[in-house]
């Protein structure tokens, strides 16, 4: 955020499209992190309206011959490079229309090798929100690149699942979610041992609970999160990304 | 920030208001720091046109019993959870509009235990942009809920008050005001206190003094404060929010 | 960012001019760092629309003599104090007006010592976007203060220049363009020194080489940068600011 950059795609978009409202989501993700920037978008795009316009860029492989793609999902556009970024997004949705952003009528008129979020997803994005004919943007593309999404797994009684975001609070962010529980178990009495600690209950929200305690509870995403209470869980704990957690009943 | 959660609170107000002007205060505030929070907040919010809906959330009580208030001050509608965020808000300035807000009409149909700044505030501030009645929100409420308040203390000629807000440059930023000053007194007579260190004046601006130089003066906001020019006073000096700030004419 | 300047400023605006559409740049420059700031503004600024309002503040010199100016360059206005923050944006461009912020009617009715941004300039500003004539602002100013602007020297086929910013992602950027170099030299067969370190060529992107790798090429503002493929080149290569970069052609 010390560099020119995210200014320069805003001043992309609104130089096409002066009066669209740019909204910042995040600039934070960290660099070449593509799963930590699809799990943020997906965890956020769809509470925008639909007919938003979601320019999505961490893009390591930018220059190469990978795709830049346009692709509508529920009611909402996303533009961003083809190497995963929208799996997210696009688990469990239709893609009702998919592009290759080919079409350079839509681009700035000098193309950079190494920043296409400014040159061609920015100007595109901008163009649709201007109300183009997607079938502009370029042909039809048929199969999004997706990255191995880390869902959970059961087996028996006993569901694993993984940290798949460290919030900005140190909150362990799960891929369990609140539907993957059988609707008959009593959550206050399932196990969920992460890293060496095990959380003796699932409860319903931090604040009642007494500062510094360890809690595992469905966050406001239901997904299964494991928290210190006025805290950071990821600090405290010493657990990262991608590590391993267990629900289990009592007993299970 | 590296979090969905504030992109999902611009989306939930912009799936109601699509047009209402969403503008970014601070998303650093400290995690759970209420004080710091309410001091934010008090010396931004009333820098905005009359009109303006702010949503403050810094809420570690979120899912408790706490009551969530809209609260009318000075023309700004304020949506906060009522935790003592708007003790600087308040302070010496009547609530001429006090509700609890309680009517789920106007809040996310889906309501998470943890994140009530999605699913009520920013949808019910949303509403109050759209021009819905205050009074739909819900019933009146009669007591602000307010955090010991850190203000100055005068005995004789000793004004003892202290650090409430280290801002972004390291600037210790107090709450002893120019008003607290006797009128007579000679500004650059007078000396502060602060941890092991002594300034002997209160000067005017920053940049007529040289370099590393610890100075004293009263900021933008009427507040004294103590900084190192060119430099970092909270890390030269090692003082933090809390620590005691002493004002006293020379010789007195 | 902790602070609430940037809300003060953003406060400032719309008291004037409700409707304008207010842009985040960036929150994210170097304390007193007029250099670091003018390239970012000198990098971002003409990538908005002509028309377009640049509030630009790193300002150590407030409450000083320096003035305050206002320049209209290339259908741009910039707003901003006038102690070198404006050198890149100049840098080549000719300066169609050029005034002294000096009518204190645009002005915040109290001023302080120390915050002329919320107080003068984002005023200014706003009173430019609603369309009162620049000749009111104040006296025509004749002479920009211009930091030294680090160049790139050519001697025979050596071109020496310097690292001017170290981007977001730890990319060395330096300031010896594309255009530096001789048409007919192959910048494949050119040679780049930085530090301890010597690229063997000039390469177009980042994504065809391997992780870890160093690599130089021209990035999106032309401009040489030396990257660590998927990496933090600044970091693995203890390389700041200010550090010499030298091309020459093989065997030059």
């Amino acid at each position: 955020a010390d560099s020119p950059y995210v200014a320069q795609m805003k001043g992309a978009i609104l130089s096409i499209a002066p009066n669209v409202n740019v909204v910042d989501v995040t600039h934070s993700i960290g660099a070449q992190d593509v799963l930590h920037g699809a799990f943020v978008l997906a965890d956020s795009a769809f509470h925008f309206p639909p007919g938003s316009i979601h320019v999505a860029v961490v893009d390591p492989g930018v220059g190469t011959q990978r795709a830049i793609v346009a692709a509508l999902i529920d009611g909402h556009w996303f533009v961003a490079p083809d190497n995963g970024l929208l799996t997210g997004v696009a688990q469990g949705r239709e893609v009702a229309e998919f592009r290759r952003v080919e079409n350079r009528e839509f681009w700035r008129k000098s193309v950079s090798n190494t920043f296409h979020g400014r040159d061609i997803m920015c100007p595109v994005a901008a163009h649709l929100s201007l109300g183009i004919d997607p079938a502009e943007i370029g042909p039809s593309h048929s199969q999004l690149m997706q990255l191995p999404w880390p869902t959970s797994q059961r087996r028996g009684h006993i569901i694993t699942g993984e940290v798949v975001l460290v919030d900005s609070f140190g909150n362990l962010i799960t891929n369990i979610l609140r539907s993957d529980l059988d609707p008959d178990w009593n959550v206050v009495d399932c196990h969920v041992d992460c890293g060496d600690i095990t959380v003796q209950s699932i409860c319903e929200t931090y604040g009642r609970r007494a500062a510094g305690e360890t809690v595992a509870l469905f966050g406001s995403s239901d997904r299964l999160e494991i928290a210190a209470v006025s805290g950071n869980a990821a600090a405290s704990l010493g657990i990262e990304r991608g590590a391993e957690v267990v629900v289990r009943p009592h007993g299970g």
